[in-house]
C-alpha cells in the first residue's frame, strides 16, 4: 500500500482556498499511485481558527468542504482534519476530528482525545475530548489514527488520565498515523521527534507523522512531517517550512535506511531554523492578507538591521522601505551604518529628522513642564515622534510598519509604548538580544551583509547623550540568562538566585519584567519561535502582586 | 447553626494582604456567633491569578496561607478557596479547591469538578477537573460544598457530562454552599440568580452563594452573594460592588421572607449597575496598583465627558486632570463644552493646541507625501499628536492616561491606533455608543452634570471640516444593533440579514469589525461589563478569512 503525506500551508478560515488545495493534492497523490493521502490537523480550516469555531455556520461550512473533498476520493482514500459537531447530549459543541474519506464519502470519523490547554493552546475552549477510539480498516490494514496531542502522553506523571493509543493498540493496528498542528520553537523540535519515535518504539509500529506548515499571525508551523519505522527509527523527514507531498510504500518502511537524530542542535542549526521560521512568518503574515509592502525605521542599530534583512528576504527588497529618523542624540555612524545596509540590500531609504517634531512637542507641553527636570519623558517623546512619522507614511502609502523590538527589551520594558513598540507585526520580538547577535553573525557568515560596525558597537537607544543600553540594563548575556530562567523555565526569583545569580540583580530584572506587563499587552503580535513567547502563551495579570 | 458569608475584594497574588483580610473577617464572624464563615472561590490568591499558577512556589505559598488561616479557625470553621496540588499520578498539576478549615487545621478539601473554559474563562489551562465529590459533616449538618461552575450544568444540552450535585445529593446533604468568582455583566446577572435558584429548587435545599467582588484589570466582579431557601426563593442578597459580611441562622432560612426576583432589568437598573461597575473597575485598577492620578484628553464630546465623570467619582476630582487638545478642525463649542464640564466638576484642566505639532509632522513627511491627496493619514496624525502630548504629561507627572473610546468605535475600527486608542485602561470600551448616551442621561437624571449640548450634538471626531461620525458609519442605534448581534449573539452575517437588516449594511459593518482586529489586539484592557467584551473573551485571528 502506498501512503502519501501532504505537508500543506492552510489558510485560517479560507475554506474555498483550503478545499481546492486539498483536492489538487488528492489528484496528484492518486496520479502517483497512492492508496491513501494524509493531511494535517484541522487542515480544512487551518489551525488555530480560534473563535471562528464559535459560529455554527462556520462548522457547517467546514463539514460541507469535507463532503466536497470526499467526493474526490475515488480510487484513493484521504485523512483530512476538521471540526465536527458533538452529537451527544452533553459536553462541548465540537470535536477536533480526523475524517477518513473513501469511495466518495466520509467512511469514519476519529475524534481527538487529548486536548492541549497550556501555553498557546486552548483546545478545551472549543472541543470535547473523545473517550473511545476505533481503528480504521483499509485495504486489509488496520490504521490507528491519532490527532497531535493524542500521542503526547508518555511522560511521567502523565498530563492526561488516559491514552488513546492504549485503547487502539488493543485493536491490533498495523500502523499509526498522526495528524498534527504542532508549532515551531527552536527549543522544542528535538523533543517532538523524540516523542513520535517513542510512540513507534513503544507500540512497535511504524508512524506517519503529518504536521501543518505555514504561519498564522504569531504562530509558526515548521511542518517537519516524518516517518518512523516500528523500531522508532527515523526513516524520512520533510524539509521544514516547505510545502511538500511525499509517497511511501508501507511495506518498505522497515527496509528504509534509518537517519540519525541529533541529540542537540548546533548554534548554526538553530540560527538556520530561526532564520527560516522568521522569513516564513513574515511572508505568510503579508501574503495571506494580500499585503505586499513593509516600512520600518532603520536606526543603524542591530535590531532594525536584522529585521530589514529578514523583510527583504521574505518580501523582496523592492517591497521594503527603510526610513532613517535621526534625532538630537543620534550619532553620525548610525546614519552611516543604516544607509550602508540599505544600499547594500538595494532597498529604498529616506531620511527624515525628528528634531523639529520633538522640539515642537516639547514646546507644546512647556507651559506645564517648565519647572521639571528631564527624565524618560523626553526620551519617550523621541521614540513617539519616530512612530508618528512612520505611521503617517504607513497610512499614506499602505505599507505595514514592522516592529523591530527584541525579546530582552520587551521583557525588561525597555521600550516606549506607542513609540518603538509600534507596528503591525513584531519580527524579532521572540529573540533575546543575544540571539539577535547570533542570527546577525549567521547571516554574515559567508559574506558581510550587516555592517560589522552595526554588530560590534555597544547597543544604544540614542535617546540621550552617550546613552548605552548597559547604563540601565545588565550586559545582555547576563540579562538574557536571567530572563530565560524566569520566562522559559518559569523559575521563581528565589530559584534563579539559587542557580547562581546575584539576588539584587535577579530581583531588579524580575521586577522590570513584572512592571512592564501593561506595555506588552499593547504590543503587536510577535512571531513565536521559542517555547514561551510573550503573547497568548504567557498570560500574566496586570493588576497583581507578582512572585 | 449560624453561617456567615464574606463578600471580599481579594488582590491577585497578594497573599499577605488576602490572608490578613480573611483572618480579620474570621475573627469578626466568630465575634458575631457564627459557627462557619464562607469566602469566595480562590479567595486566598484572588481570581483569576492566570499564569502565576504555573509557578510551584506560588501554589506552596497559597497552601501555607491556608494553613495560617486554619490556625485561626478555633471555635469557628471556614471555607476558603485556593489552588491545591493534584497528588494523583496523572492529570494537570492543580485542582481549584475549597478548603474546609476547622479546629485549627484543614479538615477536608473539595475539588471543583466543572471547569469553565469559554469567554474569559480558561480553567483547563491550569486545573484538573475532580471526578468524585464528598459532603462535609459539620456540627451534625451535612454540607454540599460546590465551587462556582459546579452548579451551572442544568441547561440542556448539558455542557458537562457529569454534575457534582448529582453525586452529592446521594449523600443526603442539609444545605448547599457555593463559592464563586462569577464576573459581572449587565446581560448576565439575572441568569445567575436564576441558576442558583434552580439548584435550590431542584435539590430542595437552601443555598448559600458567596461570590467574589472587586475588579482585576478588565474583569469586574459585582459579588451579589445571596441566600435561597429550599423552595428556590431568594431570601437575602448582598449589595453589589460592596464588601460585606452577613450572618444567617441556618434554621431560620425557611422562615425568612422571600424577595421578588425581577424578570428583567429596567434601563435605569442597568445604568445604575454599569455606573457602579465602571466606578469600581476604575478605582480598583488604580488603588490595587498603588496609583492615584489619572489624565485624559477632554474633547468636548460625550465619550470623554462620561469618562471624566466616572474618573472623578472613582478617584476623586483632585486626582483627575483633563487636557483639552483643540486641533485644526475643533469647533469652538467643543472647547466650551469641555471647559464647562471640567469647571462644574472642579477638575483641573489645561488647554494645549495640537496645531503646531500636526503642522510640524506634516512638514517632516512633506518631501515624501507632497504628490498625494489628503486621506485618513492627516486625521490619524491629529489623533496621534494628541496622544503624544498626553503621554508626555502622563510620563512627566506620573498620571495614568485613561482611554475614552467606546465599544462601537472599537468594533468598527473607528479609532486611531497609537492615537485615541492609547491609554493604560479603557473605561467605556465595553459600552456601545447607545449605552454611552443612556449612561450620560442616567448621570444627568436629577441634575445636569454633563452639559446638555455635549449629549445632543451629533457625534464627531472633528478630524476634518464638518466631519460627523455618521459620514462613515450608520447611525448608532442601527450600528449598535448589528454589532450586538455579531459580537454578543455571535450571529453570522447571513443570520443578521435574516433577522431584518439590509444585507449591504450588515456586510459593511461585519467587514469593519473583522478588518480592525489587528487594532483591537493592541488596545488597552477595557473594563468588561457585557457578556462578550473585546479582549481575552473574544479571540479572533488576525490573519484569517472571516465569515
Amino acid at each position: 500500500m502506498k501512503i502519501a503525506m501532504a505537508q500543506v500551508n492552510s489558510r485560517i478560515g479560507d475554506l474555498p482556498f483550503n478545499t481546492s488545495c486539498i483536492i489538487n493534492i488528492i489528484e496528484k497523490a492518486k496520479a502517483s499511485g497512492a492508496s491513501l493521502v494524509v493531511f494535517p490537523e484541522l487542515s480544512v480550516c487551518g489551525y488555530p481558527p480560534r473563535d471562528l469555531l464559535n459560529f455554527d455556520p462556520f462548522i457547517e461550512q467546514c463539514l460541507e468542504a469535507i463532503t466536497q473533498i470526499a467526493s474526490h476520493c475515488n480510487g484513493i482514500a484521504a485523512i483530512v482534519g476538521g471540526p465536527d459537531f458533538n452529537k451527544g447530549n452533553s459536553g462541548k459543541r465540537l470535536f477536533n476530528a480526523a475524517f477518513f474519506l473513501e469511495a466518495g464519502k466520509v467512511k469514519q470519523v476519529y475524534h481527538k482525545g487529548l486536548l492541549p490547554d497550556y501555553d498557546v493552546f486552548d483546545e478545551f475552549r472549543y472541543f470535547e475530548p473523545a473517550k473511545s477510539f476505533r481503528i480504521v480498516e483499509f485495504q486489509g490494514k488496520k490504521i490507528a489514527i491519532t490527532v497531535c496531542e493524542d500521542i503526547w502522553n508518555l511522560n511521567q506523571p502523565a498530563l492526561y488520565s488516559f491514552t488513546p493509543m492504549e485503547e487502539l493498540i488493543e485493536q491490533s493496528p498495523d500502523l499509526i498515523i498522526n495528524i498534527s498542528a504542532s508549532p515551531f520553537s527552536w527549543n522544542h523540535c528535538l523533543e517532538r521527534l523524540s516523542m513520535v519515535s517513542n510512540n513507534a518504539r513503544k507500540y512497535s509500529l511504524p508512524i506517519f507523522y503529518c504536521n501543518q506548515m505555514g504561519a498564522h499571525t504569531e504562530l509558526i508551523f515548521d511542518g517537519g512531517s516524518s516517518v518512523f519505522n516500528s523500531a522508532g527509527e527515523l526513516v524520512d523527514s520533510f524539509e521544514p517550512f516547505t510545502e511538500d507531498l511525499r509517497v511511501y510504500h508501507l511495506e518498505e518502511i522497515g527496509k528504509m535506511k534509518a537517519r540519525e537524530i541529533t541529540e542537540s542542535l548546533s548554534e548554526d542549526d538553530i540560527c538556520m531554523l530561526l532564520h527560516d521560521a522568521l522569513v516564513m512568518g513574515l511572508r505568510d503574515y503579508f501574503h495571506k492578507q494580500g499585503l505586499k509592502k513593509a516600512i520600518l525605521g532603520l536606526s543603524g542599530g542591530l535590531d532594525s538591521a536584522l529585521v530589514l534583512v529578514l523583510a527583504a528576504r521574505a518580501l523582496g527588497n523592492e517591497n521594503v522601505w527603510a526610513i532613517l529618523l535621526p534625532g538630537p542624540y543620534s550619532t553620525d555612524h548610525s546614519v552611516i551604518d543604516a544607509r550602508e545596509l540599505a544600499q547594500k540590500l538595494n532597498i529604498r531609504y529616506d531620511i527624515i529628522s525628528i528634531n523639529d517634531t520633538v522640539q515642537t512637542i516639547m514646546q507644546a507641553v512647556e507651559p506645564l513642564t517648565k519647572d521639571t527636570i528631564p527624565d524618560t519623558t523626553e526620551e519617550n517623546v523621541q521614540a513617539r515622534a519616530r512612530a508618528i512619522i512612520l505611521m503617517a507614511l504607513s497610512n499614506k502609502f499602505g505599507h505595514v510598519l514592522l516592529n523591530t523590538s527584541n525579546k530582552s527589551e520587551a521583557a525588561a520594558g525597555y521600550g516606549t509604548l506607542y513609540g518603538d513598540m509600534c507596528g503591525g507585526l513584531s519580527v524579532i520580538g521572540d529573540l533575546y538580544k543575544t540571539q539577535v547577535f547570533s542570527l546577525a553573525r549567521f547571516i554574515n557568515a559567508s559574506q558581510e551583509i550587516i555592517p560589522e560596525h552595526t554588530i560590534i558597537k555597544p547597543p544604544s537607544a540614542e535617546l540621550k547623550p552617550d546613552q548605552k543600553d548597559s547604563d540601565s540594563l545588565p550586559e545582555y548575556p547576563l540579562l538574557d540568562s536571567i530572563l530565560f530562567k524566569y520566562i522559559e523555565k518559569q523559575m521563581t526569583p528565589g530559584q534563579i538566585v539559587a542557580s547562581g545569580h546575584d539576588a539584587d540583580l535577579v530581583n531588579k530584572v524580575v521586577k522590570l519584567v513584572n512592571n512592564s506587563e501593561f506595555k506588552r499587552q499593547q504590543a503587536p503580535p510577535a512571531l513565536r519561535v521559542s517555547s514561551k513567547a510573550f503573547g497568548s502563551g504567557r498570560q500574566m495579570p496586570i493588576v497583581a502582586k507578582h512572585l
